[in-house]
Parts: C-alpha cells; structure tokens; sequence
C-alpha cells in the first residue's frame, strides 16, 4: 500500500496569516499522499463576538446552539478552509476543501443531551472513504473542516481531532497511514519545563508508567489513549508534534 | 453523451429555509447528472452588516475590498454553500460543496481596476473540468459557490451566472449539457405584466427583433447575450426559468 500522512493542526497556526504561509509551505514539503485536518476555533469566537454571540465552553468544548453552528459553518467551511486551499493552490498542492457532508463522508450523530447539551455537536458514526481514496491516488489533497452532517439536513460541529482519528483509520483500508497530531510542543516531553527533552517514542507499556509517574498528565491522556485506539483500528503510526516539525521525521512516536 | 443539467439559482431562494428546502426538493427531481451552482448576496450583505462592514454596489455588482472578500468566503462558501450541501445529503443527492479553487477548477484573474475598483473579484481564465467531470459520472453532484481563486493565494468573488456558464461551457466536452438560469418569472416574457405570457424559444433573430421592439430590456440582454455565447461555446441549450419549474420542461429555450 501507498502511504498516506494525515496532519491535524489546531485552529491557532491556520488562523494568522504568517503562520498559516509557514505551515502550508512545511505541509508542501510533506511526501507522499498528505491530508490536512484543520481547526478554527479562535476565529469562530473572533467572529462570533463581533456578530454579538457568545461562545459558551464547557471543558473545552463549545457548546453549539443554532446561532454558533451558523458561525462555525462560515467560519470552519468558509473562511479558514478556503484560504487553506487557495493557499495551497498557490503552492502547487491540488487541495479540495471538504466538510464531512461533501460526498457524505463523515456522518455523525447529534450529541445526546446528558449533563450538558453541547448542541449541535456531532459524534462521528460513519466515514465513507472510497471516493476520497480514489481522489487521493489521484493526487488530490483533502483540506477537512471540523464539521460533520447528520444525513438529515443538519451541520454538525465536531472536534478536529475526531476527524482526524476517523478519517485516518478509515483510510487505512486504501493506504499505510501516519496520523499527526501538532501541538505547541515537539512532541510529549520528558520534563515539561525542557522543550527540548522530547520522548521518541511511547507504547502501551512505556504509558501506563509515565501516566502513574505523572510524566503524562492532563490533556495528553485523552490523545495518547486516542492515539492506541487509532492503532488499533488499523492506523500504522501517531505522531505528536510540532507544527513547524511536519515534514522531518521527529516528535513522539506512538506505537 | 450523456446529459447533464448545470442550475444557476440566485441568492434570495437559497438563503431563506423555506424556498431552499423547496428548491432542492424540486432540483431533486431533475433528471440525470446535474450541478447547482449558487448565490448568496443577500446573506452576505447581511452577515457584512451585522460586522459593521458597508456593502458598497456599483451597477448592481458588489465591490469587494479585503474586509468583503472575507465575508464572501465566509457566507458563499460555508454557509450557504454547506447548507445546501446537507440538505441534499438529506435527500439522497451525493453533492459536493465547492469553490474554484478546489481542485482548481476555476481560476480566474482579479479584476484590472478601470472607472471602477471592484476590488477582490475575478475574471474566470481556465476551467479544469476533468476530474469534475469524472465526479458526476461517479453520481456527484457538484454545488458551485460564486468565488474562484487566482492560484496565487487569493480567493476572488465571482459573479454566480459567470461561473455557471463556464462550468457549462467546459462540461460541454463530457456531456450534452443544458444550462439552467432561474430568476423571478417563468421565463422571458412576451408582455412584462402577464406572467404566463412566457416566451418559448428565442433564437438570435428574434432576440434582435424582441430587442428592438423593446419586449426584451434591462438585465435580460446580457443575461440572453451570454446564452447565445454559451451555445456558440458548445452547451447545448440555454433555459430561463423559475426556480419551482426547474424539473418541468417549461421556460424560454434559448437556441
């Protein structure tokens, strides 16, 4: 099989202008069959605040009434996904936007109320990568949105990082998939006040002993843990690291 | 060949709930391969707005300085080109949400700045239909948003009835296709105050002859002039039409 990386950048480096230039040239650099998977949450809150709607989190997460899954819309769909194609364009990178509603593949299931309703917030249920596949062998160069669709009309916003883990471990059908996950360090480090200490490499194992050492704390656990059951889907290797890292062969290494 | 319809919608149908489910019912019904291609100027005006940005017009066409352009990738690309894109989910169409610069399908250059700045607004130059036209026969439906791109990194706001036209021009090496422009009436009419006075068919002697007789006027003759430069360009034929006639044989043929 082919191989295929997926890269999923946070919403911070796509949003302004100078690095969103540096990450699309990095990206450009990327060999092989690439997708990128995007966020866009500070300009949803920047436009959603100059429209006079407030974005309200809970752990993180936006809660998405009807008004702030029209911003997300704009904002994730529109705005920050078409500039990431046409800036890829100008780059020579034949990039196709795509929220999880084109060619249906990304279907998800409006979140259940529980102790929070988080609204229009999609679970994803089922990814649909054939046509996407062929696309890519094509050497076409998927942009995704963190939107999904509910096959019954509706948009539904959804964690990046999801889309990322989905998309990837469908793909792994058609290709070797690296999946990427960017963050603001390295990759996960050994001593967090040294940026440079960088562990190479995490398995099961090496886990569970740094999460009871306290090593790996916090908002890494969910994405490391995430990161296992990518493998486990099918997904040859996760890398965290950093943006700017994309296109070396660095960062932790889960496996 | 086979056949392929290429609708043009304005904004005003697509941008309220009620007429847009009424039209992509009713687009559902046209029969063979089809794409939709839309407006969105109202909303964009609207969202520009409430951002406290002045919609300025010249001779009907939107001037679109950086502040605007954004709005436009906003409103035309994500929300009412998403929107549409889930709706037709809903209703079994496997529609793909796209602007020129997706797949690079349209590029166009910025508009030379002459009596008038329109700012940020292309001129369409290249139309890559190929893999488009592989799409549709894989049972795509493509749903075109008015923007398209320089392949330098700019997005560019495009007039909608220009993008359908060159979006139906170059299909016409893949298919036989019939272009669709719908706007208030059922057609071109013989007398502006009976609405059933519709005009069948208009060939270019009487197109010269309605003109003359001032029966055909305003908007309409550009409108009709890029029909006939259509056909000469290879589209097969031209309707106008009302959006709730669009899967019905009605309207004026342009021929």
């Amino acid at each position: 099989m082919e191989k295929l990386t997926v890269i999923k950048v946070g919403g911070k480096i796509v949003e302004e202008e100078q690095t969103l230039q540096q990450l699309l040239k990095d990206f450009s650099f990327v060999e092989g069959h690439k997708v990128l998977v995007h966020g866009g949450g500070r300009s949803a809150t920047k436009i959603a605040s100059q429209l006079g709607i407030e974005s309200k989190m809970v752990n993180g997460r936006r809660i998405t009434d009807a008004q702030m899954l029209q911003v997300v819309t704009m904002v994730y769909g529109g705005l920050v996904n078409k500039n990431i194609v046409a800036g890829l364009q100008a780059l020579d990178i034949n990039a196709l936007g795509l929220t999880g509603a084109d060619m249906n593949i990304m279907r998800s299931d409006k979140r259940p109320v529980g102790e929070v309703d988080y609204g229009y917030v999609g679970d994803v249920k089922e990814v649909n990568a054939g046509l996407l596949a062929s696309l890519i062998e094509q050497g076409i160069v998927p942009v995704l949105a963190p939107l999904t669709h509910d096959k019954k009309g509706n948009l539904l916003n959804t964690n990046a990082d999801t889309i990322a883990g989905e998309a990837a471990k469908a793909l792994s059908s058609y290709f070797d998939v690296t999946l990427m996950f960017c963050f603001e360090k390295k990759g996960v480090l050994q001593d967090e006040n040294d940026d440079e200490s960088v562990i190479s490499e995490i398995d099961r194992i090496s886990f569970q002993q740094l999460v009871n050492e306290g090593v790996i704390q916090g908002g890494m656990i969910p994405k490391l843990e995430n990161s296992f059951q990518a493998i486990d889907a099918g997904v040859k290797e996760v890398i965290i690291t950093q943006a700017s890292e994309i296109h070396k062969n660095s960062g932790t290494r889960v496996c």
